[in-house]
């Protein structure tokens, strides 16, 4: 009987070392002073700062979703990296958390070490981008278990609030104000959604040009998830900031009132903004109904904060003085419906 | 033109929020006292004990890699995620951390919130055994990515240790001896060519019964990854453990190099131990070679810790004494071959 190894079996050990030394020459460029030892060892080591009064660690898990099948399509790899850290770090932002760290786990059918790396390169940037140390991760080669081509990857991150400087949504109470800060797109929810309408509804592919968004369907799909963290960050030592919803799966009807203490809701002024052509193209083409569309995607809006009426005008003035886009999006009401 | 929906487009929002529904019952049963806020909010709250001084936080990211394909041929899904936790605890266990909070994420064509359970139930037991909390994760749905029944899981744990406490090899020297605790069978490495044997060269199934190895293909295959917290834990405030390397990908050829200084190398006694039936039966059909089935494989030997040769007998009576095997596995050698 001739031998069977480890390489016919279709997992290529050699490949995965490639890879890793491909990613670790990548990680070690986002080191922040915490880091003490990174990809390669069993786990990644960070020096906690002790300057933190009642350090409280925040921690969020986040895939891509099938915003992937859209990177295969167009051969592009390295946006879906850049999704996966900044989704990452919106999520434990909005409790008031700075990131310390984040890992990768990329699964594949068949390791390409240049696919890997075009990842891990995305992941790498908007990892620096945001101050974050990409600590470690995972890359699996399952033959078998992804088509050929494709890949799944997911993030974790953890970040760092004192006690004190948590942000949840506990003094909210009616006549609070909404300000919404605009998304750079679909970000990395309602793909399934946006997908189907493209490619199957209206028969289009990743390079057709649609007049209505001024661009192709990849790049209006592709475009990358936003990070809130510079805009949002100089506000929260003011304690402005009651609460903050991170608008993923679920868009605003079901992200917003996960910070809403019970018995409240809320009330958008849709006149405040313009839905971005991108969505509206999607509804017009899926005619889809209004409240569909508010579960499915953001409508163009990624972040909404929480205020008191009276800071309402100063939180919008301080982020747009950073470069950033902000407005009165509603108001938060009571059960009976009243501001 | 009729109206397209999301669950018409694959996804089904309502199961997801089933499946996060049980998620949630599940974890709160592992929260420990440092566990603010879990599953459900935009980001897990976790406070750190402030009497551990200098803290480093050691974090890995793990799958469980093919080995899942065997649990969808068996239909059994809660082993999976003890393989998922204990993996992830020994590999931040090897530098000296005890775990504080564990995150899943977890991918499916189309969410079956059982199935969900089951796997959280693997989680959360697991969490509660290592003492470590289910503080979160990620639960997407992504239709036409996996196949009917399939899924992948991945799991991200932080741990913490002293600085003082971190355990890393540098002190390692010739002549330092190497203490085996067993593996409890294949635990989550070398299933693509374990599976190609079973399966395709011998052309069995998970319900086949295999004599040489006493049991059924599925059961030796789905034996759940072995944590060696409880057994190792007790060692570590001595200082007596010089280094430890958990064998996963690679085996012991590429796994415990990672903890020896530069320069150093080790031997192994081969006749310390009986390499168990499963490995011994996948040898022989397969007509692998002994380099070869030792890359793939843990071959029995599933974590190694490293000691000086004076400590070597008591650390083996400690791990014994706890209720664990334990033995002599060879020592470390210089770059002249000389211990």
């Amino acid at each position: 009987m001739s031998g069977v190894d480890y390489r016919q079996a279709g997992v290529d050990i050699d490949a995965g070392n490639e890879a890793v030394r491909r990613i670790k020459a990548l990680a070690r460029q986002t080191y922040t002073s915490g880091v003490l030892s990174g990809v390669g060892s069993f786990g990644g080591l960070f020096g906690l700062d002790t300057s933190v009064s009642d350090p409280v660690l925040v921690a969020s898990a986040d895939g891509v979703g099938t915003k992937l099948k859209v990177a295969f399509l167009a051969g592009v790899h390295d946006t879906v990296g850049a999704d996966l850290v900044n989704h990452c770090v919106n999520d434990i932002l909005v409790q008031g958390a700075r990131p310390l760290f984040f890992l990768d786990y990329l699964a594949t059918g068949a390791l390409a070490p240049e696919v890997v790396e075009q990842i891990v390169t995305g992941v790498a940037r908007a990892c620096t981008a945001n101050g974050c140390a990409l600590l470690g991760g995972e890359t699996a080669e399952m033959p078998g278990f992804y088509a050929a081509g494709e890949y799944d990857v997911a993030g974790f991150i953890v970040g760092l609030v004192s006690r004190g400087g948590i942000v949840d949504g506990r003094a909210i109470t009616p006549g609070d104000r909404l300000v919404a800060l605009p998304s750079s797109g679909l970000h990395t929810n309602g793909y399934s959604l946006a997908r189907h309408i493209a490619f199957d509804v209206l028969g289009l592919d990743v390079r057709s040009h649609v007049a209505e968004i001024g661009t192709t369907v990849g790049d209006a799909l592709l475009w990358p998830h936003k990070s809130y963290l510079r805009a949002v960050e100089p506000l929260l030592a003011s304690g402005r900031i009651k609460g903050m919803a991170h608008i993923t799966g679920g868009g605003i009807t079901e992200n917003l009132p996960r910070v809403l203490p019970d018995g409240l809701s809320f009330s958008l002024d849709r006149r405040s903004w313009t839905i971005p052509p991108v969505f509206a193209w999607l509804q017009a083409a899926g005619g889809v109904p209004d409240a569909e569309m508010f579960r499915a995607f953001n409508m163009g809006v990624g972040m909404i904060l929480v205020c008191a009426p009276g800071d309402a005008d100063g939180v919008i003035a301080d982020v747009r003085a950073g470069g950033e886009q902000a407005w009165h999006l509603g108001e938060v009401i009571g059960a009976d419906g009243h501001a």
